[in-house]
């Protein structure tokens, strides 16, 4: 007997949970085109060389690496990000801005856990070439009008800039090596507390007065003008902070022509861990049940590029978490909503009907309908029964006697009302029961 | 300096290639679930227990394979039909027929070449579960609905019978083991011609009767039921031939009254290089140029379930070439026929012009219009050019000027005319420009 299990940390998909899934894909497709994204693929692996260009033990830790038989060390993708980086670097000829859009899996050697697998789904949408926040603005408003397609009203996109915390610990005094772990202390305010932030300043060694100083902006609320305007007094004379404030100031302007604000939070104590960010970093929730944390997230990554070769180049971008919220339109019984069901369930009376079920199958499907057809050669009982299970809208049932009469019977699924339809108006009757 | 180059066979897709390849899957998806398919999805690594069940030395050599850091032996899926059997046989429960499609990439440690990647797209469409050639006449009628949107009218799908070669060799007299080669040589004739299949079966010791009773068989030709009847007279007696020949006259009844008789092609010598095949096999070309091959292929395959540790399952199914179709719609400058071309592109006259471009921009996101806008805060020309070369319908020039009559001017691209659109009608207006 074979061990016939997945490996560990990555599954199979079906049913509700992969019709959700493609839906899902679809509309961020259709947003990504929309807002003048063009779509990208690369190779599920990469030259170990270019994985470990991001840098990091990390990296190296959770990464499925191995050698081929070519002697090379190879690896999974475990983001879109690399590869992007890796395409920008070699293709200098790309036109600037180059916008793309990427779906596709990810791996990563991750303790598998709840929500978490070591096979998943990104998508990415990057805009690579300008510095102007006004492309991180739209990144985040293309995030936003996914949450809209998706959520409805119920989410909110959290945003910060790496240099107005940088500011801030330039402010504080602490020195730069410990700024990033600063960051990350920060970052944890909502899981942790601010008692639980003091606590990891206080095993990380920042003074006192620099946890105090810091703690104390955490208190920053209000509506974004007004906290924009708390970063400004806070950062007064910071350069780097003062910098990252405009930044945010500009995007707030678009986003409030945009009407978007009820979905906008600046917040101060957002980082993001990735330490590759360096302006504008953004994070999306879903309000509602369930709870899953970030369903989005992003931000400005000028360095990445540069690191994999190429020259100086901005970048930033966004990525939807579609395995998370695939979990939450799930436990909403989201599939129910979507069109999957059958339009009409064939039921040939016996298999010398198969052909004519057949041919009048392909009729419909011509026309768009989603149609099956029994291939078993079961009892009618059988087939209306299987076709309640479909949820299909309707079955036609093809019999001999009909079909010498030239029709063929309809029924009607859920009045169990039975009407015969003549073949020569077969397209325009079918059509007209289903309404489209 | 990185070595920035991909996995040697593999490649980055994007442009035109990556357009047709997009919509490619969207027609596959379409035909599939209009044919009652669900989706399934499954994991790019599979143990290596589950990959190496498919058997055979080719499997080993070709399967990019490695120890994960827990150990296990795990491999790159080459196909999609052995998860597919891996899924059945350890979910007992699938209703059946169980009828799943799966979009998705394999990998091969083949020796790259024109055409042939280390890294592939499939479309794959199965039923797991029937027995009948009405199956076997679906996935068929499945494929041409599939090449009738893509290539209209120029293509054929071959079909023969595992069993009716079975059947011919044991009328030829050739032992068992000799059988699949036998076929391997038949299956070549289109490519090496009589005197090359002669050649190979001289090289694999068919004795000289056999070899000129087959090669006489070679010569069917004629009417796809002429060609059957044919096939009747040479296997009379034989059980499994016969068998075969009966199977496929149900199938070519049902290709007669769907009327695609004109699409298909009952042709002895398709063998299809897979050992795993039971039943009927189909290989679909496309007939125009470029001729590359068999750009859709697959057949009955009864036992493979069973390999897996499962019961004895009939399964049948189709696998879409998408890579090379590909190819042939790239040459065929096909991209230009999809509607991928933006919409609008807006042009803000300066930094302080980006957030009312990004909301006018964001309406017709809205409105489902595909829209891009500068984020390089570029001169008026510049962008006039950028929006010429993106073949943007129309351009909207968004000025202070403009701004505070309450209109912004629109630049049809072609004509190179420009017009004034008041605000307070510029869904109205623009929809009416675009003709939707």
């Amino acid at each position: 007997m074979r061990d016939l299990q997945t490996v560990r940390g990555m599954r199979d998909l079906m049913g509700p949970e992969m019709e959700i899934r493609n839906y899902l894909k679809s509309i961020a497709v259709e947003v990504f085109t929309c807002y003048g994204y063009e779509p990208l693929d690369s190779p599920a692996m990469e030259l170990w060389e270019t994985l470990s260009a991001k840098g990091g033990e990390e990296v190296e830790a959770e990464t499925f690496k191995f050698t081929d038989k070519g002697d090379r060390e190879v690896g999974l993708r475990f983001d879109l990000t690399v590869p992007l980086a890796r395409i920008v670097a070699s293709n200098l000829h790309l036109p600037k801005p180059f916008k793309r859009y990427a779906i596709g899996k990810a791996w990563r050697y991750d303790r598998p856990q709840a929500g978490r697998y070591r096979e998943f789904l990104q998508a990415d949408a990057d805009i690579i070439g300008s510095d102007s926040p006004a492309a991180d603005a739209e990144v985040v408003l293309l995030a936003l009008g996914f949450a809209r397609r998706v959520f409805e009203k119920d989410y909110i996109v959290k945003v910060n800039n790496r240099k107005v915390l940088r500011g801030l610990v330039e402010v504080a005094g602490v020195s730069e090596s410990l700024a990033n772990e600063c960051f990350r202390a920060m970052d944890k305010l909502e899981k942790i507390g601010k008692d639980g932030v003091r606590e990891e300043f206080k095993e990380r060694g920042i003074s006192n007065s620099a946890t105090e100083f810091l703690l104390g902006v955490l208190d920053v609320k209000g509506g974004n003008k007004a906290v924009l305007s708390e970063f400004r007094d806070i950062l007064s004379g910071n350069k780097v902070g003062l910098e990252g404030t405009e930044e945010l100031e500009f995007m707030a302007d678009i986003f409030d022509s945009c009407e978007v604000n009820e979905h906008i939070e600046f917040d101060i104590s957002l980082a993001r861990g990735l330490d590759y960010y360096t302006g504008p970093v953004f994070e999306g929730k879903y309000l509602g049940e369930p709870d899953v944390g970030s369903v989005l997230a992003g931000g400005r990554y000028d360095n990445l590029v540069e690191k994999f070769g190429g020259p100086s180049t901005p970048a930033t971008g966004i990525s939807l978490g579609l395995d998370r919220i695939v979990d939450i339109l799930l436990e909403q019984d989201y599939a129910s909503k979507l069109e999957t069901d059958l339009d009409v369930f064939f039921a040939p009376i016996n298999s010398d009907m198969v052909k004519h079920g057949m041919k009048l199958r392909n009729t419909l499907v011509e026309m768009g309908f989603k149609c099956d057809i029994d291939l078993m050669d079961r009892p009618l009982g059988t087939l209306l029964e299987l076709a309640d299970s479909k949820d299909a809208a309707y079955t036609i049932i093809v019999g001999e006697r009909d079909l010498n009469q030239g029709e063929v019977s309809v029924r009607n699924m859920k009045t169990k009302k039975t009407e015969t339809v003549k073949l020569k108006e077969f397209r325009k009757a079918i059509s007209e029961l289903l309404g489209r």
